[in-house]
């Protein structure tokens, strides 16, 4: 039954491929609830395991962090403030391109705080350029880099990836 | 042909599983135009009936609301006159846990209202978690709880079971 | 071995459709790094190139522009002077129905643009209908309509749509 097999062997490429798009998107759309529920260093620790044991959260001005004891630490600063006061970081849909072992997302980030009663407003609006490797089965963060989109060039340069992502679409695995 | 007949049975399963998370997103996302073009009572009852019969519509300071009319009723005091001045109910991309057929959803909604011309505000960013279930082969949402991220301890509480139903992932239906 | 051949086929047919509402979601996706990183002519043309050659982007006040060189153009008269200034186009996620090599999409844009130091406003939010169809085996956009959520009507009718929608779900191709 070669053909059999050979339509097989395709579907299971093609099943794996849409699972990796999938377990990114989860993972992307983990962070929010994550991070904006972390008010100590604890659960911080949580959303730094979200990273490789080597990752690198660059945050453009708040500075780049590499480990995840380092960017477990980058939330004690403010952000355990801001969350017991409400914080909420909310994804944009991101662009995905996987390449075997690794993938490229962009999306944007939008972090709202509240404002008054009744009321809430966008403190950061923000590019993220996701780096990401399979880790024993499981999809991790490599380098994130965030950027505000206030006109920043690096933030423009970043994003303009997109073109030639979306050129080359998925590679497959080598 | 046993390892084909393997072979296929694990990709059914896998592609069920892929299927429950896509018609999950696709209900999540249908109920932003649903609600915001619910003018009137005919209207929100479809928007009612993305709810199970016995379904619950938890919205913290709002009321819980339990069956698809009181659900459909809920809308009539203020929502019909907003959505006539524009109304949006952005989705952000759900986290999503299959259990057979149960599922838990979290993510996050952000409404927006217009603010004069040419500018519009957030006038309620709230965390969401859906509890569906598949009746007769369709998803529904057997309870939403809907809370404002404004430093409520609900909402934190709430969205803090994303740290186990990351670890834990999807289950298998027993 | 009628039988396993019977299960392939569906699977494979499923497949296809999993894949459509995929390539669906990363084409929307990429809609607004690469319209918020052109800041001239030549990258507006790779924005264009996103629709059919004789797609239509109708965007309400702003006026209908058919064809890729016209709805290049568009971008000419204010945004490569916001995209410079900083200017984020987040989608939210797409309701999808699909209908062969045809599909429509039901989402919410949100543009935001600075507003003072760590603050953004959102700009414009409007409703997006999105006419979808596959040429040479790509996903491109036939028509897209945009109108804002400020209780135009034209707006309300156009998300209507999506009571039918929901109720009829993917269509197969004929």
């Amino acid at each position: 039954m070669p053909d059999l097999t050979q339509r097989l062997t395709e579907l299971e490429a093609e099943m794996a491929r849409q699972r990796d798009h999938l377990e990114i998107r989860q993972l992307i759309a983990s962070y929010g609830p994550m991070v904006d529920t972390a008010l100590d260093l604890p659960r911080a620790s949580r959303v730094a395991e979200l990273w490789t044991e080597d990752g690198v959260y660059d945050i453009g001005a708040v500075g780049s962090k590499s480990g995840r004891a380092e960017i477990a630490h980058a939330y004690e600063a403010r952000h355990f403030r801001q969350a017991r006061e409400g914080i909420c970081h909310v994804m944009g849909p991101p662009f995905v391109q996987l390449n075997g072992d690794h993938a490229t997302a962009l999306n944007y980030s939008c972090v709202f705080r509240p404002d008054g009663e009744n009321r809430f407003y966008a403190w950061r609006v923000a590019a993220n350029k996701w780096e990401l490797s399979r880790v024993e089965g499981r999809w991790l963060v490599k380098r994130r880099t965030n950027r505000l989109m206030n006109g920043d060039s690096e933030a423009l340069a970043m994003l303009g990836v997109v073109d030639a992502m979306v050129e080359t679409g998925d590679r497959s695995p080598d």
